[in-house]
């Protein structure tokens, strides 16, 4: 392996995509936040995982940013006639994959080597694994009290304002070895955190024990790209988070952010005023289109940011 | 509750639903075999039970036979791409029942709670019940060994030839309180036995403990509808597995199979040259046209039935 990646959802899985673009199979280590899981109607749900498999796999819906294309929602409406939970849409296609893991989980194997299996029947190359084995949830704590993940981010479609987050079960939880090995052997040639939410995408892969340490021990440039372009998410809710939390909706927040664990930050080409407070947090910042809104974007970008990995080691 | 059926899948639901068209919601208690239930990817299958409540809805594929009308694949086809097993046919809309199904049944739902609440958002009126809420399991002993009911019915598509059959868990299962409390109550004016498979359908409900004393203890008609028609049955492998077994394959091995047990028996007008031998085992026979190919045959049959049922009674 020699590049590591780590993404949340859509927008890091757009990147990931880039990179798989970019890279042979074995150069690409790609880890998947899972503190957005949950159980649903007996079904482990993995957004992020699937996300990140969906578009690696090219078979993600890039319209509706989420699930996969060419979906159908008859077991949805199926299961509203029988008077079943509907706020969380499952498609008919996406329900295999649920299904399957579900079964497979519930049999013993590891989300890891479901994962592989999943990955290796969608013909993908490179390497996708969650960041831990171990239940960790995200929780929001909100001015209406704490609520769980999907239920903030689906149920309630984030709209009640945010006031902190928690990881429940992180500090039991165990990174996933593979990670944390390709982060010790000294082999990486970059770690990169995918353009995902800091706060509930990146943050709780961070904040699993041992994984700031071995960040911080990595000698190759860590990378952060930006969700936030001019003041704005490109999908999600980053920005109004960011607003709820008091911090400025920019990227260079997002820097302040990731200050001291990053050596470089990519920017999109219209946040350039920011350059010199970025810099001054103790990072290289790169400007760049970074805006992916189709796969060449993804491919560009994704080759920019390796590019500029190279650039950073040879400095 | 007036009238008792037992029930096992397609051929049965269709005497149910006509039953259920000349019979107000609370004079029909319909029992249904629960012995080719299986778990099939983590979900609980009852395929007995859902062809009843699908004909009693109404929603039921009178074509294929089997599952929903206007029923998708999309699920299955995304299964079999991740590698899933794809032996058994899961439709989109019927996945909706097993997932939630399966949901209350891990959450410590009865089955008889669940199927009535899946019946109630159905909209149907009358009460369906599984046979019990005991593991029994239908085991097909073949010239190449025994199979699990669905191995032999869905996988190997009945190929394998039939040597008896086993129902394993059935002495320790109970019977479902409510039907063994129907049957005992003295309210009963007839129990319908449906023209479902006397060997894999009927014979788990007749052989769970207490039934056929039950049954013996009944003061009203017990009357069985033949499945068999001019030595074929109209679906399923009820006929091709009389034949392995050795014996005929008429109206007329079905009535030995009751015998004792039915005070009525309903041939087809295509069987009368078997009025003779049938009565000689102690029944009344009663001929009519019953094979059912639209909900009015369903309807017309359920009302000659039961007309029946009360002339037998004033007789």
């Amino acid at each position: 392996m020699s590049i590591i990646a780590m993404s949340g959802g859509v927008g890091g899985a757009k990147l990931v995509s880039g990179l798989a673009q970019n890279l042979a199979g074995d150069e690409l280590l790609v880890v998947a936040n899972t503190a957005d899981d949950f159980d649903h109607l007996g079904l482990r749900i993995c957004p992020d995982l699937d996300s990140v498999m969906y578009a690696l796999a090219g078979i993600n819906d890039q319209q509706r940013g989420w699930g996969l294309a060419d979906e159908s929602w008859q077991a949805m409406r199926a299961l509203q006639r029988l008077g079943g939970a509907n706020w969380f849409q499952l498609g008919d296609q996406d329900l295999a994959t649920h299904i399957l893991r579900s079964d497979q989980l519930r049999n013993g194997v590891s989300l890891t080597a479901v994962t592989e299996s999943l990955c290796s029947a969608l013909g993908i190359a490179c390497r996708l694994i969650p960041m831990t084995e171990d239940p960790v949830a995200t929780v929001v704590d909100t001015e209406e009290g704490k609520l769980a993940f999907q239920e903030y981010f689906v149920k309630r479609q984030c709209e009640p304002a945010v006031k902190g987050f928690e990881f429940t079960g992180i500090e039991l939880a165990t990174a996933n070895p593979e990670w944390l090995e390709a982060m010790r052997s000294g082999q990486a040639k970059a770690l990169i955190i995918c353009p995902s939410n800091p706060y509930v995408s990146v943050d709780p892969m961070l904040n699993l024990p041992g994984v700031r340490t071995a960040i911080a021990g990595l000698s190759c440039p860590v990378v952060a790209v930006s969700p936030i372009i001019a003041g704005a998410a490109i999908k999600g809710p980053a920005a109004k988070m960011m607003r709820e939390l008091g911090c400025p909706n920019s990227a260079l927040a997002v820097a302040e952010h990731y200050k001291g664990l990053v050596t470089d930050f990519v920017i999109d080409n219209a946040d350039r005023k920011l350059v010199k407070d970025i810099e001054a947090l103790g990072m290289r910042v790169h400007c760049c289109d970074s805006l992916m809104r189709n796969a060449e974007d993804r491919s560009r970008l994704a080759a920019e940011v390796l590019a500029m990995c190279e650039t950073a080691v040879a400095a």
